[in-house]
């Protein structure tokens, strides 16, 4: 039985902070705008600080809570895994889920090493046999902006892919006494504005162009190695990077770029894509997420044009669910239709995507970033 | 007794076509990102068709429903009485529950005519001497970027204001086919794009800049005068103006100048406002309603120019309840800021804004700018 | 004869200032860039100062000088006079150079009162019948990319047109202490802003559309009333608009609003028309005059978005004689532009647009916004 | 004697081909508008073909012509030595100038190859002891928003420099029917988009951020390998690079990205920088080339944003001898500043920037590049 009873299915999550809150609001909220199969209900929160937890469960809409993760994945009241927790304990997690017959969604990036996520993704190849569904939480494919951008690059519209540029800046690091967090410790973050920021282009953009990576060329930097610990106190190591950027060739011979940093001042949340085509360009950033750039070649030189679509008419991927035109949508809604497309995909015994070898294959590019960056920038094949 | 028992206070709405939806949501997740002194309860959902009203009520969280918005207003379970119906209904609804002791959220515009706005505004007047409150539910004052431009107007930021101007510009009459709805009818709606789109940038002008029109003169137009019916079968007659154009003044003197327009081919939920004063200028564009253009003078003629304020900081309006920075907000977060608002000023004893009186007081605007067209354009002056 | 001998045409301009400035710079740099069928030749700078003027004709490029405007007008070495002074001495100058049977190039707006206008126009009309040209130098057509807005409109491609919107903003009286100068002075400018920056906006949306305004209702403003005058020393009165703010029709039904201004601070030259029709869409902003937003309604709401055609094509009009796509024009290629087309027509005989009619046309819309403006914002009539 | 007599300096230029055009229009125009020490003369102009070059001297404004360069740097009538040729020419005419005791303007890139380049800065190093001047024109960083960038960043106000992006990106050859010129022949261009472009935005961005690239990891790509010839009868080998990607390091450890193409659809003179400090960031986009965009931390996070800088103030570097605020400049401008400069620095006996030393360093670069993306994106340093 894959499903809860009665219409319903249980969702267990591991997590509460940032990611646990807009996961929440988007369990919470996918069946009050499309319509789902089964009705999620928020069974069961789990953290490792009961009181903490509690309060978290009160204030997202959580039944109960469970500060050990294996209880919860193995409860009865939970169908779905959803794990919101650091890089370093997604491996451990969604195995077990996967191996208790649960359907798990995880953050991405998927691990934080090539290792685990093949042991990961093993798992969930193993468990798709018994009609357990996987998949890695990559949001930025449901902007309702990027889906219909693939839709346009899927119909041909582009022609033959020739550019990829791609951008995630932040600047919260920028300070020099901003604090640590777990973000910026190897242990518990496995690499810095690569894994956070990098894997997020990475996926979009292999998404986009409906091809793969095939090698990379790569720099990393950490412009601020101490930093102030979390008490204030002491000073305390930056050990992930700060930044990468690298250049790298799609298997069709497309020629791309990547920037990840949180150094980028006055860049808050400045994930960009760009793809130029023989026959069309497409461009697009999310901190104007509800409009895509697109420059149709077929308007011939005279008229053509960059041409902001406000991708928020009823027949655009996910909006016919929410308001009229030009009544935009934000972050959340991203998440929401992750859920709506998990629910429905374990629904109709289908596969979800991004895959757990999606999230894999992403690990095997930051890999790469990172040894051509520890091995003076030389080109690094990715395996495909 | 103001508030339900055991921290719930109980909602009962009337009408769930979009604003329904949009109101739903917010009463829903109102709690889930603010720290409310009282939760509201979806408790009672009003609506004409019991089928539908049910089916509305299960898709959108209510308990249970309504056919007859008397027994609603009355029911021992609803504290909070929110108005989602056309402007026809609004003024005999909102008088009951006023009666009745109900606070109550009522849709904009206040009413169809400044009659009943005022006598909507007695009303809510009377009540508030018994602690019964009363808002008017102009959203686009609390997108957080709207509300951030009020306090820098407030601080003196802009100097003294000597120009406004204001579009609201949609496009969906644009296509002379387009079907008759309840919003092209004169009894239904009182008026057209005028009623509906000239409603919210006059007030949202008259809130940041801080004072009132003082007088108008006008021009509306019906450019499509029969449409198909929604049967589609028959013709019927547009009895409400498809646009309307007007100049004012402000009490203090600045220039304004208004469109309001169903016929901006291109322009999807256009509502901008620009405001000039002798130290600093304003400008907001809801399709980018993460965003504050603000030219501060203060930074000398070399180096000042509008500056893109991301107005997703934590410290912006509103802001700190939901995610990090250039993590964008929608539409519908107006609508949730509202119910926050609504309920803490319910709690803790004071008049929210904007308030029944601040509704009639627009509607005295947009009765004068039709009695200036229908006029020859006269200046026409706003009772105070 | 109507050229000067040996493929040249003798040029005497009279007013050295600003416009004086970019005039000569069109009259020397036109046929280096164009085909012109005979060449411009700077025979005669006219000034009131004689060593002010010969400085000026050593920067500008002018063979020779004269203080005496009638004795330049009726030289042999002129067959082009072009006014480049204040608004008050237009008429008697172009009278004078017509009846001498020179060509006459005219700066806006063309005059100071509409009895001035229709004197130059009857004078023009006269000299039309000897084959004497004359052009009112409303520049802003010559933008490439307004100019092929007029081709698109003209072509059918924005359907009927139903909303125009014209803004003119400006900031250099802002500042409450800025000094007074020629254009603050009735006597000499004859209006402010409305006549300064009011005429272009009113020009070029009647080009646009194609169709005339018939009537206007406007509020006009003087925001500060007293100014230092040039010597610093004393306090002398404004006696010209600050501002103009009105709405209008057009012959055709289409609803308009202007506003013309020198307060709006932070807008340099913020020149922007916007059109919307029943297929299409355009706007056009000066402070980016290299583009031009075009909605094509033809590319169905899906995939319909303003788009940004950069005019810089060889097939946009003028681009050809300039740089490759993307290598940007300036402001004062607007005159230049100006230069090819009056020495075209002057040589093909046919009559150059804009006309002293057109301009006389102009000159009754501003007329009739100050008398609108004096008469409570009344509505109107503007003289066919 | 450096200069012509009687407050005149002669100028040779060779080639009127696209460069020729805006080179002519430059030393015709340069004071018109800036006090120049001396007026320059255009005397000579050099090109193979006598009648096309007569044509083009008739056209542009010289005086003579000559079809032997050589004759042309030797001419007693020249004093200024101007070479907008192809690459390949570069050196053997620039060496003889500077002998001949000539001052060099030389169009970039420098040269075709480094050696070249080394024989042309050794040349002008000793040519510069004897007074003579040499540049290398690098029209962009004579955009009066780069230069003002320029003075923003050298006043410290975008502190520590970190990231340093850059594009240029054009569209030319997208189509795969375009026809052969000699820009994509190696023997007369050298390279492709590398030195056409990219040796733009290598100048630019060292000259903003004040400190060279000490290395690059470096993509090259033909995406067409064969194309038309200039006939169209038969199809010839493009032997230069379409595109060219590279990641490196400035000295100060700040990270850069860089991306030259002719296929970027859409994209006409994309040609953009963005600079990210510790203090504040730029923002700068040729396509619109009258902006500057400038974050300033210093406005702290609530009121901070990209603030577009209209670079137009008579303030600004160049602009005062222009048009007032709002009335944009050109992309001929950036010439016509170039010679104001070279012309100012050959008077003041100082060295006019960018040196010949800049150029050769410039073609290090892109050597580098070549090298690097020859040797599997291996990093390639960059000699000082």
């Amino acid at each position: 039985m894959t499903e809860g009873s009665g219409g319903r299915i249980g969702v267990g999550m591991v997590g509460h902070a940032f990611m646990g809150a807009v996961h929440s609001h988007a369990w919470r909220t996918a069946h009050r705008f499309f319509d789902l199969p089964v009705t999620p209900e928020l069974a069961v929160l789990g953290g490792r600080d009961l009181a903490r937890t509690k309060a978290a469960a009160a204030k997202f809409g959580w039944t109960s809570v469970q500060t050990d993760w294996r209880e919860l994945v193995n409860s009865p009241d939970v169908q779905i895994v959803d794990i919101c927790t650091p890089g370093d304990t997604h491996c451990e997690i969604a195995i077990a889920a996967l191996a208790a017959g649960k359907h798990v969604m995880c953050e991405k990036p998927l691990a934080n090493t090539v290792e685990e996520a093949e042991a990961m993704t093993a798992a969930a190849e193993a468990a798709k046999e018994r009609g357990v569904r996987s998949m890695v939480a990559f949001n930025y494919r449901r902007v309702p902006a990027v889906a219909y951008a693939r839709k346009l690059i899927e119909a041909g519209r582009l022609g033959e892919i020739r550019h990829v540029r791609a951008l995630y800046l932040q600047d919260w690091l920028s300070d020099e006494n901003a604090p640590m967090t777990w973000r910026l410790r190897k242990e518990t973050a496995g690499s810095g504005a690569l894994g956070d920021l990098g894997a997020h282009i990475v996926d979009a953009t292999q998404y986009l162009v409906g091809d793969l990576l095939s090698g990379v060329s790569a720099i990393t930097n950490t412009f601020v190695t101490k930093r102030p610990d979390e008490s204030g106190e002491q000073v305390d190591d930056v050990t992930v990077d700060d930044a990468a950027v690298f250049i790298g060739r799609f298997g069709n011979g497309a020629l791309a770029t990547y920037e990840a940093t949180r150094f980028a001042l006055g860049r808050k949340n400045g994930m960009s894509v760009e793809i130029n085509g023989s026959l069309g360009s497409l461009k697009f950033e999310f901190e104007s997420m509800n409009e895509l750039w697109f420059f149709d070649g077929a308007n011939g030189a005279e008229e053509a044009g960059f041409r902001r679509i406000l991708v928020t008419e009823d027949t655009h991927p996910y909006v016919g669910a929410w308001w009229p035109p030009g009544h935009l949508l934000g972050y959340e809604h991203t998440f929401t239709h992750e859920v709506v497309d998990f629910v429905r995909a374990i629904h109709t015994g289908i596969d979800p995507a991004p895959s757990f070898a999606d999230g894999l294959q992403v690990q095997r590019v930051l890999g790469a970033v990172e040894s051509s960056a520890a091995n003076g920038s030389a080109w690094t094949e990715i395996q495909a």
